[in-house]
């Protein structure tokens, strides 16, 4: 690789001081107009481009916002990374996007690249991994290096800090009381481990569904599963359960695909036999056979509005405004997995 | 935002100059015992960190890689990424990713705010719009200005850089061969427009393997679908042909998708009426009810591939390599859309 023309290497080439050639190049007149030309013409001829770099840290902004996501290959993340995507290049800012693979430790260094100083805010959505430990010593960190971070999806209140979420708890209970009101009684949950924050909220939103309609929370009926071991083995376990659950609501759409899978093999007609809903509306919801009815979260929406309310606070040198949390209505998108 | 505490505003603070505070946080000796020691403590107590931006200008280098992708919400693209971030960590980098979201000028706009002088290198899978238009100046400039690039999945010979892609024709003549051992002889293939490479070496590799068994190519068996219009649409013409074709091969899985959701609509049997084989080994395939038998093409690989090459090529500060191309062999993951 052929190293990059700088002002260092132009001077140096040209026999004459960096401070020359950065006047040079600025047109002042108080470097003759020959020597102005010459370098002029020769900085051209080299591709001289200014150190952007340099630029910012004059500036002490760098116009990078860094991204922390759990899980790149969830589809989810990645409809609110376009938000955050289209956000930040109209405000002029770029990207740079890590990630923490569901791992506290990978959060951890995440955020210690990021935030030695090439970063002018975060957008962090906190890993399974992190929840399951509870050790937020690394967000508290943020904060007291007075960086502005706002928080996405998965976030603590605790943390005090700007937030952008899905209405959890609203999705869940509008999605049990749809499976309510098309006739069902029996409503499985297939839920995430205690640990994870979403997971809890999604579970009020179906237990205030049952609730208001009189029917008794079962225990018996809920599955909290664990991401890391065999899916399939867990999901199957409802359809032991004799009776039968005539409706199942899923936390995340591989479950409900899965669930899907299995009442299938089992002979069981959906929506007739049971009735499917899932939390987040991806690809898999939508390329399912039958296709699932879906809480859509808005993704794109959650990515915009997080990243409008971190650049806002940057450029807003106070620490006076209050800190703010956005929740976003989700909607229900119909399709063959529920009765019309 | 409180302003971050940097060298000048700790010298300001305590009335030296910024040459005695970065003495002093060196532990330099030429700055009396009482004076580094005054420093240091004050610099702790503000939460002082030196600027990697700064530190990394000194050293005009600044240990970030750029990745300019088509479209994030693409299930393979994130394994790429997935790729990409392992071996950047690992080999002490950070990663800014960019989105083109398959756009000639977001591309040319991404490259240019990668390359004002904030990345060592770049990683490009080139948009669908840039192959359409067939510009690629920008990625000519990239060459002209010395900068490393490695292009990925989406390449262009001619461009004259190192490459890493899947082996395209590999991957679709033994996806065809396999239907045609099967028992299928009316193939439909549905590809991209001919103006996106991997759809003409996809092609070539179902040309081949017909050609193979002594099968003619049946002009009316190939559909090119236009990804901006509704696939649904473009597709539903492959069930309408007479006789039916006894198997589909797609390029793309959420074309499979669609054809399977399709023929279960005609009451058409998967594999007993007609099979199915399709690119991209992703959600879609896995999901899909049948499971979509798909060929793998190892985008965690290829991500940790081209990162590799890039990186060497940063690190070997010369240009005498030759550039190199890497094919990655495909694998096919038989699910259910196929015969045993």
């Amino acid at each position: 690789m052929k190293p990059k023309t700088t002002m260092k290497s132009i001077a140096e080439e040209l026999g004459v001081s960096v401070s020359t050639v950065s006047k040079a190049l600025k047109d002042n007149p108080r470097i003759s107009k020959e020597t102005r030309k010459k370098i002029q013409a020769f900085s051209k001829l080299l591709n001289y481009q200014p150190d952007a770099r340099a630029i910012n840290l004059r500036k002490n902004v760098s116009k990078v916002i860094g991204v922390v996501i759990p899980e790149i290959t969830n589809h989810f993340f990645t409809t609110v990374i376009k938000g955050i995507d289209y956000m930040t290049k109209k405000r002029g800012y770029q990207v740079m996007i890590c990630l923490s693979n569901e791992s506290y430790i990978e959060e951890v260094k995440n955020i210690k690249l990021l935030t030695s100083g090439s970063v002018d805010g975060l957008l962090i959505s906190i890993s399974s991994g992190t929840q399951k430990k509870g050790h937020y010593d690394h967000l508290f960190n943020i904060k007291n290096n007075h960086l502005p971070m706002v928080l996405f999806d998965r976030t603590e209140d605790f943390i005090g800090c700007d937030m952008v979420k899905a209405d959890d708890i609203g999705g869940a209970y509008n999605a049990t009381k749809t499976l309510i009101k098309s006739g069902c009684k029996r409503i499985a949950l297939i839920n995430f481990k205690p640990y994870i924050n979403i997971g809890k909220e999604r579970k009020m939103g179906y237990c205030m569904a049952l609730d208001e309609y009189g029917i008794k929370e079962n225990r018996s009926l809920i599955f909290e599963v664990d991401e890391e071991k065999d899916l399939f083995k867990q999901i199957e376990k409802i359809f032991n359960l004799n009776p039968l659950p005539d409706a199942i609501f899923a936390v995340k759409e591989d479950f409900a695909a899965i669930a899907i899978k299995l009442a299938l093999k089992k002979g069981l007609k959906i929506p007739e036999d049971i009735s499917l809903i899932s939390f987040v509306n991806g690809l898999i919801s939508e390329y399912s056979s039958p296709s699932i009815t879906a809480v859509i979260q808005h993704g794109y929406n959650m990515g915009k509005m997080a990243a409008e309310l971190l650049i806002d606070r940057i450029e807003n040198k106070t620490t006076k405004k209050p800190y703010e949390t956005k929740v976003i209505a989700t909607r229900l998108k119909h399709r063959d997995s529920t009765k019309k």
